[in-house]
This record gives structure tokens, C-alpha cells and sequence, in this order.
């Protein structure tokens, strides 16, 4: 590297701002040998002009369209800031010093207008009482953005990063030898190193090697299933049995023709709930060896979490630090019937009941907590992870109500979930706020109000911009206008104020791209094409070139990749198998 | 055929049961001339063993299925039927012996969510706080049926009959020369026999003949417009030049071609708005010969009648009798922009512009309630007639949101609206009821109300049902299941509990008629025509063949037929010019 380029790039480390490697590169280019022969100079006097910005350089690093609102609303946010330390403050005050605890409940699969509103739930035939008045209890985002899918948004809230850019944007269900990398930083690490002690329980998907487990990424305990929902409820021999799944499960077909053994999963030889501490290997719980995993172990499975939900819910308050508990339940998202012993909803949905018990478990923490006395020093937030599960409509109960698509789509339906905090004292009671909002903000916002902001990482984009305003100020204190909606590494739509823009695929006209109004059309269905897009298509095109250009400057990055299943200490033989299997398959192509 | 069983048969008849009349007639035919002769002595005995039963002929007569649902709920309903007489007994004791004024608050095509749900309101960008206190006041009825546009809607609640009965089942738009019969007897008739005080302000649409009329329909005094919005703000000048109406209005094309002056409608031609008193003719106001219709008098309209209505409502509040106070806005419809000095939601859209204007009105509505001291002793009614027009999809800022389609259609977007009843102390506060309602069970329920029910003819079928007990005993206390969708006299649906079959259209394959399944498929996407169908095929063919047969006893009648604007005292030359031209083309045919 020559010393021009080096100086320009320590020169841009300094100021920590972004800046366009290219035009810097034909700028140096230009420059002539005069020039290059003063730049240690220059370099001097750089580091001395910069001497009060280089502070600059333990900033968040934000995506560019951040900066755009930063400019034209600079002086309000830092008025906010004021107020909402000041409210910190004497929260904190009032604390005995301590942050506020953190709650967590991320719910599979649920749409916006599915919990919350008592309307939209009598016109489905079924009632959530506990979230209903858990809705009137604190604030509802009403414009909540997740990622189209389960890994993709978990991801997003642990690292406050959309997950295209550490290679967590797809959804593995059976053994796949990657995970989240030990490297990225998550919310339960900046917790965890702010003094809290940190719980996960419930679903985590994000990975089957070892340095993507809870245990390895901030949890000081956590009790999870290693894979998810599609292996526990979906693949299972009942599943099976009611052509819920195809193709697998005991006794469903004459293998006669069968050369291949390890083409088709079984989901008893996969690793189920996993249990342990922080930095230790884990072990397999619930499952013996050559054991049938069932729906009625599900059911179980299912009924174990919300107890230890509530076991660690009463240890951790009994401790002197503050506390961050993750519970990512797996239910309502279940499959076969067979095994529900009773439908008490005149809806009648698979799925429906199951949330209705789950409601019922939210209602129960709800009281754990105000018998433990943490109610109100607890930030306690419920949302779902995406958009309703579409294959399964209308069976489960739960079909797309208000916005098209979901789980998996780009539409608003596929993104847009049910979202309350309650604070109580410090978040406004049954207030509504429209502004945007995107799950990686609640990374950024809890981490600020845990006084942890100086443990996020500045070496990388994160997302997550801070909306502690609009949480503690109420509604139209966001700083977010804007969503990138991605399946995979792939942008499919940009969200800007009111109005989307479907990326046209190749190959499309793209002076007929489909612009939607989401506040006069919330289904997308009469594009906006020539009314919005006459003007807004020049600017939609900026706005993605500024997203692009700054991942020159922050590529993405690749998944960990590894061994499955290692660091589990009793394995079972068959699991071994599976194991080896994979692993001969995945180096069949190199033979 | 034995005399015991003619006996018992016409003992039924006596007991004011439905019966076929066929069958009665064949069985007749069959009678021997012995048994002829001894037919009057048996008549004598029968009125002698049915002299209590006799009453019952004074009966409501409903449609078939009424019937199903009373032979197995008939206790409980005469339970709940004392428990409401005691309370309406009650009400009248501290309220002076009179039964609860109405006011009936008909909003134009607004689909389910639109009003008085705030976290929709928040998704759709603008805010309607008077109606969303309003549904904290009262009851809101989560599954309102209406018809699936305006004129049946309003020809429903008025007779309490489904308009095919009537031949009402369509809507016109501009000068027609039919209306509502005179024989037929509308709630205001009711209330007025019973020693109410009525008034009518605002849209009327059920036709431009003098006895159609609200002041011959039962009103004392009534200020409306003939026709409708189509007349009104869409067919004006300001709507030709902003392209909302192609192919009228002055100086919008060149009329060389012209050969046939009256094909095109004049909105300027048509009459406008009307006033009169009952049995009266009635004046046009606020237009001059030769004077131009435009968007600004029909802003000046609206405002007018909502003057007019809170006048009235002083003028109602102040006499002694209870009143019926009936306001039929025509905004939110709206057709051009340019004359609306100002859009303040963040939505922007045309409509719902207007719907925050018609919101504040209601508000001054419910304050002038509170000023005159009628609150506590009104029945106030809100509700939509229909849902959205989907034509001014996404323009209008309403497009439909929860369920698909609109007026004119048959899925629940057409006929599901948001209706609200506040009568404090009497009705629950933010009461959310899932029964189903039709809108014609508002007629026989405020007949009720106003211990009126004596005076609903019991010669036609009344497709109305009490549903006092459901507003009065909340949940579950409803009396109706089902609701026959129709679009004219067409029947396009059938909806029994949470199932609904769309009838199929001539050649269509029956065995794959499209049921859904409401609860848990709320847009009508995912049939279950073999799920619900196969069971649900041959009952729901049941339900239509005893509907069927019951028109065969009360079968279909036209509507009434007459010479335009007759009885309005100052027509204008072009009105009486655009009346001889439509007898001219009316005659064409028969020439």
C-alpha cells in the first residue's frame, strides 16, 4: 500500500465518516508528485484538525440514509436526547442506580392486527385478552418492520445489523453446518458486559455449530431448541400421519425403492432442547436414545419453556443486578391437531388455540412479575418475528387480515407485526404511534437505556437507529423513515415514508415499477406507478446507489460455518449418524 | 286426506304459523264434498280452541329461517325478552314515561376499520377521535350487514325488509321516475304512529317521486337532495374538468357531433336539494334557474345540513314528545379536489380529508347531545351503509383493509361496516359483539325501543329481527345466523354462522361451489369447498330453498312508478325540461 492511499485511509479512520473510496481514489490519481511529496505534512495537520472529530470515531456506524435525516433533524434529536437522559437519569435514580430490566417475547409468525385489538379479534372469532391489555398497559408501534422471516429478524435484533450483512439473511430447518458468527456483537453481549445477567429460553434459529448457541453469544444460561419449529411440530411422525408433512415419518410409504437413506430427515435423529451455561458445551435434555420425537414431546417441550420462563423470571429478579430475559416462545406455530386434546375458540384454528394458550402464558408473566415486584422497573416488549405463515391458511386460523402476504414476502404482510413496550412511569400508557420502526432499532434503544451505547461495535453498519425518543416522547420522536426489505442477500423493496417501491426484477420496466401509497393503499394492490413514481423513481434509485455504496465501504460478510452438533456433550448415536451423513454429503461434490 | 289431519293443519294456519299455501290448496282440492259441508262447523270450533292463539296472528312474520333458530332458542329469548321489558319499563319510569328518542347517523360507503379503531387509524394516516370515543361509549356491533350499496341499505333499515322484497334492490343515478311505494311502512311511520317527532336531513336516494319521499315517508319535516353524490359532486363541472367524470360538464369536448342533446346527463338540470313538511309538497332551495351546480354548493350543501341537523336536533330536544332525528351525510364522498382548500392528514386522501370534516361534525353532534341534556335518553346510532368504492381505490384514501371488495360486491368488503349504538346506562361502554346484525334489525329493534312493535305491518315479511336483547343483555344474546346476500334481486350469498357459500353463477360446477370460512379466511381467499362444502353443500341448498319457498307465500313486488319531480312547487325550466325529456325516451320504445 502506498502512503498516499494509507494517509487518506487513516485520514477517513479519523473523522470515522463515510466517505466514497472511489472519487478519493481518482482524486489521488489526479494528484501530482509534487503534491505527495507534503503529505506527511499534510497528514500532520489532518490529525490535528481532526483532533476533536477523531471522538467521532466510537460513533454507531449508520447506513447512509441515516445521515440525511440526521442532518435536517440534528438539533430536535439532540433536544430529545436531553430529555430522554434526563428521564434515564432519574428512572436510574430511583433504581438504585441500576438500568431497567429487559423482557423480551418474540412471537412465531403473527401479523399485524392479530393481538392487541379487540375488534380485529372478535371479527376472527377468538380472544387475547392478556396482550389486549397489555396493548392498553404501554405503546404499540403500529408501523413495527421485522425481516421477511424467523433467522432473518432474530438476527436483526441480536446484532442490530439486517442479516445480508453477516450472511444470517436465509432460514435453515435441518442440520446445515452454519450459524451466527462469534464475531458479530450481540444485544445480550453489550447486556451482558453493562452488568446484566442474561437468560434465553425458547426458540433461537440461528444456527447448529457451537459458536452460534445463546451460551456462546451473551446468555449466561439458555434452554433452546438447536433447530426450530419445522423439525419439532412439522417433521414429526403425527405431522406426518395427518399429511401435515409428505414424505417422511414412520410408515408413510413402502421404502422399496429406496437407495438413498439420508435424502429424507427424520426429525428424531436431529438434536432437540439443548440446555447450558455461558461459555460451556450444552446438553441434549428430553430425548433418549433412539426415542420417537412426537407432538405430545412438542407439546411438552412447549409447556417446559414457559416454566422456565417463569423459574428464571423469579432467580433473576432475586439478584442485585438488573436483568436481560429473552423468551422466544415456539407455540403458536404447530402442526398436527391430533394431539390437542380440546378447541375452545369459535374460530377453531390450530394455530388460534395455541395462541390463545400462549396468551394466557404472557398473562401469567405479567402477573410473575407484578407478585416479584419488577413490573415497573422492566422495559417488557411482545412482537412477532414476520408475517403470518401463508401456507397454512385458513387451516391455522390465521390468514392475512389487513396486509398482503407473509412470511417470506416483501408486501407489508410479510414485514409489518404487532408491537407493544410497556414501561410503566416511563412509556405512555395505550399509546399508538405510526412512526417507522425496524426490529434492529430495539437493539440500538435497549442497549441506550441500559447505558450500554458505548459497548456497540463502530467497526461496522449497524441499523439499528436509537428510538429511545420515540419510546420516552412519544409519537413522532422516530428517527426512522426509511426500510430496506431484503429475502436473503437480495433487495426486494424500499420503504420510504408512505410510499414502497417493489425493486423491479430484471428484465422489468422499470419506468412501470410498482410504487404503493401504504397509508391510502395498505394491501398494495393499486400501484402508484406514474402518481408517486414520476417523481419518487429518480430518488428511489439514490436512495438504493447510497445503501450500495456503503457496503463498498462495509462489505458483507459470511456466516460461521462448522462442525455440526459439536460442543454437545451426549450426543446420541443416531444424531452422530446424522452427522456424518451430512457431513458425506457435503463433500460429495469435491470426491 | 282425514279430517284430523285438515284440522290440524288449519289449526296452524290459525296460529299465525307460516304454512304453503299450495300444499293448502291441493289438500283442498282433495276435501270430499261431506267433508265440504262440514267445513264451517269445524272452522267454529277451531276459532274456539285458538281464541289465545288467535293473537299471535298479529305476529311478526319473518323470513324461514327465523323460525329454525326460535323453535331452538325460543326459551331463552323469552327469558331475555322479560329481562328487556324490565329494563325498557324501567327507562321509561325515570325518563317520564317516554320511551328513548333516535338518532340515526347513516355515513356513505365505509368499510369495517375505517372509524373508531385507533390502531387502524394509525396504519391509514389520519385520526377520527370523536367516533373512536364514540366506540368507547357504546356498542359496536363487530358484524354489521348491510346491503351492498346505498339505496338497499337505507331501504333496509327504513322498512326493514331486504329491498328485493320491494324492488328497491337497485340504485339510480339520475332521473328515474320510481321510488319507494307508499305502501310500503318505514320506522319513521312507526315512530310518528307512535308519537314521535321526526326529522330527516341529508341524503335520501330512494327515488325522484313524490310519494318515495322522506316527508311522505313518515317525517314530519325533511331537507334532502333528490338524487345522490353521483348528481351532486361527481357529475359537476369541477369533477369534468379534474377528469373524475368523463364526457360531461361545459366546454369538456366539442359537441359537433352532437345529435342527441339528452343523452348527457346536466347535473345543473337535475333538482337538488329539497325541504318540506310532511304530506306537503316540497321547495327546491339554493339553486336559480340557469344557474350552474358546482363542487362549492355541494360543500355548501353539507355544511348546510349539518346546521340543519343540530338546529333540528335543539328544535327535537325542546318538545315534549321522544323524537327521531334520522342524518344522512353525503360526505365523505367527494368527487374533485380543487375546491378543498386544505388536506391536513398525512394520508392526503380525498376522502378521508373529508371524513376527519364529517368526524369533527359528529363530535358537535355528541356536544350538543350534552348541552340539550338528551344524551342519557338517546339511542344514537353510527354506521356506514356499505363498503368502500373501490373505483376511487387508492386516490380516495380508503381502500379496503380488512376485507376484500366493496360496493357492489358480494365478499364481506361489500356489505361489513363499522356501526356503533351509545344509549348510556342502557348499553354497555366499549362493548366489542360478535353476534351477526343485519342492518334491518335495527328497524324492528328501535320499534322495540319506542314500544312500537304493534305498528309493523304484519302482512309482508319483515327480514328485521329484535335485537334489543343483544344491545340490552350484550354477547351472545343476538338472534340471527345467517343473511342472504343479495345485489337487486339476485342472490349472490349466503352466509350461515362463520360459513358462506358464494352462490354459484349459471354452469358453474356446484360441487365446487366456494365456501369460506369467515373466522379463519376474513378476505375470501382460501375456499373450503370441500372442508365445509361437503357437509355444508346440501344445508346451505336447504336454507335457500326455504327461503325460496317463502317468497312463493310473500312473493316479490316492484317498486313505484311515477312522473318525476311531481310535487316539488319550484321546479326549474330546465328541470321541467329534463323531466319531458325523459318521459320523451321512456315513451321511445312503445312508439
Amino acid at each position: 500500500m502506498k502512503i498516499d492511499t494509507f494517509i487518506i485511509k487513516l485520514n477517513h479512520w479519523l473523522t470515522g465518516y463515510y466517505k466514497c473510496q472511489k472519487a478519493i481514489n481518482i482524486m489521488l490519481n489526479k494528484l501530482n508528485l509534487f503534491m505527495k511529496q507534503k503529505l506527511f505534512f499534510l497528514l500532520l495537520i489532518a490529525l490535528a484538525i481532526n483532533s476533536q472529530k477523531s471522538v467521532a470515531q466510537d460513533k454507531i456506524v449508520h447506513d447512509a440514509e441515516y445521515y440525511i435525516l440526521e442532518a435536517q433533524n440534528g438539533e430536535k434529536w439532540a433536544q430529545d436526547d436531553k430529555s430522554v437522559d434526563a428521564k434515564l437519569a432519574e428512572f436510574r435514580k430511583k433504581n438504585d442506580g441500576k438500568s431497567p430490566n429487559i423482557i423480551y417475547i418474540l412471537i412465531d409468525d403473527i401479523g399485524f392486527g392479530d393481538l392487541g385489538i379487540p375488534e380485529l379479534n372478535a371479527i376472527r372469532g377468538y380472544k387475547t385478552p392478556n396482550i389486549n391489555r397489555l396493548a392498553t398497559e404501554g405503546m404499540r408501534f403500529a408501523r413495527m418492520y421485522t425481516e421477511p422471516s424467523c433467522t432473518p429478524t432474530r438476527v436483526a435484533f441480536m446484532t442490530g445489523r439486517q442479516p445480508h450483512r453477516n450472511g444470517m439473511g436465509e432460514t435453515a430447518v435441518d442440520i446445515a453446518g452454519f450459524g451466527l458468527a462469534e464475531k458479530e456483537v450481540t444485544i445480550a453481549e453489550v447486556l451482558s458486559e453493562s452488568g446484566y445477567n442474561t437468560v434465553h429460553i425458547g426458540k433461537w434459529h440461528m444456527g447448529d455449530i457451537k459458536e452460534a448457541w445463546p451460551n456462546h453469544q451473551g446468555f449466561d444460561y439458555a434452554a433452546f431448541p438447536i433447530h426450530q419449529q419445522g423439525q419439532l411440530t412439522i417433521f414429526n411422525d403425527d405431522a406426518a400421519n395427518e399429511e401435515v408433512t409428505i414424505g417422511i415419518g414412520k410408515n408413510n410409504y413402502d421404502d422399496k425403492f429406496t437407495l438413498d437413506n439420508w435424502f429424507r430427515p427424520d426429525a428424531s435423529h436431529m438434536v432437540v432442547g439443548c440446555e447450558g451455561y455461558k461459555g460451556e458445551n450444552i446438553k441434549e435434555v428430553h430425548m433418549e436414545a433412539g426415542e420417537r420425537w412426537t407432538q405430545a414431546k412438542y407439546d411438552e417441550m412447549n409447556d417446559r419453556y414457559q416454566a422456565q420462563t417463569i423459574e428464571h423470571l423469579g432467580k433473576l429478579a432475586a439478584k442485585d443486578e438488573p436483568f436481560f430475559l429473552q423468551y422466544w416462545p415456539l407455540i403458536p406455530l404447530t402442526g398436527p391437531r391430533a394431539t390437542n386434546a380440546k378447541y375452545t375458540t369459535p374460530n377453531g384454528g390450530n394455530y388460534v388455540e395455541e395462541m390463545k394458550r400462549l396468551d394466557g402464558w404472557i398473562g401469567e408473566i405479567m402477573d410473575e412479575m407484578d407478585k416479584l415486584g419488577v413490573t415497573e422497573n422492566t422495559l417488557l416488549v411482545v412482537m412477532g418475528d414476520n408475517g403470518h405463515f401463508t401456507k397454512y391458511s385458513p387451516q391455522s386460523g390465521f390468514t392475512p387480515m389487513i396486509y398482503r402476504g407473509g412470511k417470506g414476502d416483501a408486501t407489508e404482510g410479510g414485514v409489518r407485526v404487532d408491537a407493544f413496550v410497556r414501561w410503566p412511569g416511563m412509556i405512555g400508557e395505550y399509546e399508538i404511534v405510526g412512526d417507522m420502526v425496524h426490529v434492529s432499532d430495539l437493539f440500538t434503544s435497549i442497549a441506550r437505556f441500559a447505558d450500554a451505547t458505548d459497548k456497540i461495535p463502530t467497526d461496522r453498519i449497524i441499523d439499528g437507529v436509537d428510538q429511545s425518543a420515540l419510546m420516552l416522547e412519544g409519537e413522532t420522536h422516530g428517527r426512522r423513515d426509511h426500510v430496506f426489505i431484503y429475502s436473503g442477500n437480495s433487495m426486494k423493496a424500499v420503504v420510504k415514508e408512505q410510499y414502497k417501491l417493489m425493486v423491479p426484477a430484471a428484465g422489468e420496466n422499470a419506468i412501470l415499477a410498482k410504487f404503493y401509497d401504504l397509508f391510502r393503499d395498505t394491501r398494495e394492490e393499486y400501484p402508484v406507478s406514474t402518481e408517486v413514481g414520476a417523481w419518487g423513481g429518480a430518488e428511489f434509485v439514490r436512495i438504493m446507489q447510497r445503501h450500495n455504496q456503503r457496503m463498498e465501504l462495509y462489505p458483507r460478510e459470511l456466516p460461521a460455518f462448522g462442525i455440526p452438533y459439536e460442543g454437545i456433550d451426549n450426543l446420541r448415536p443416531e444424531s452422530k449418524a446424522a452427522v456424518a451423513a451430512f457431513l458425506e454429503k457435503q463433500s460429495a461434490a469435491s470426491k
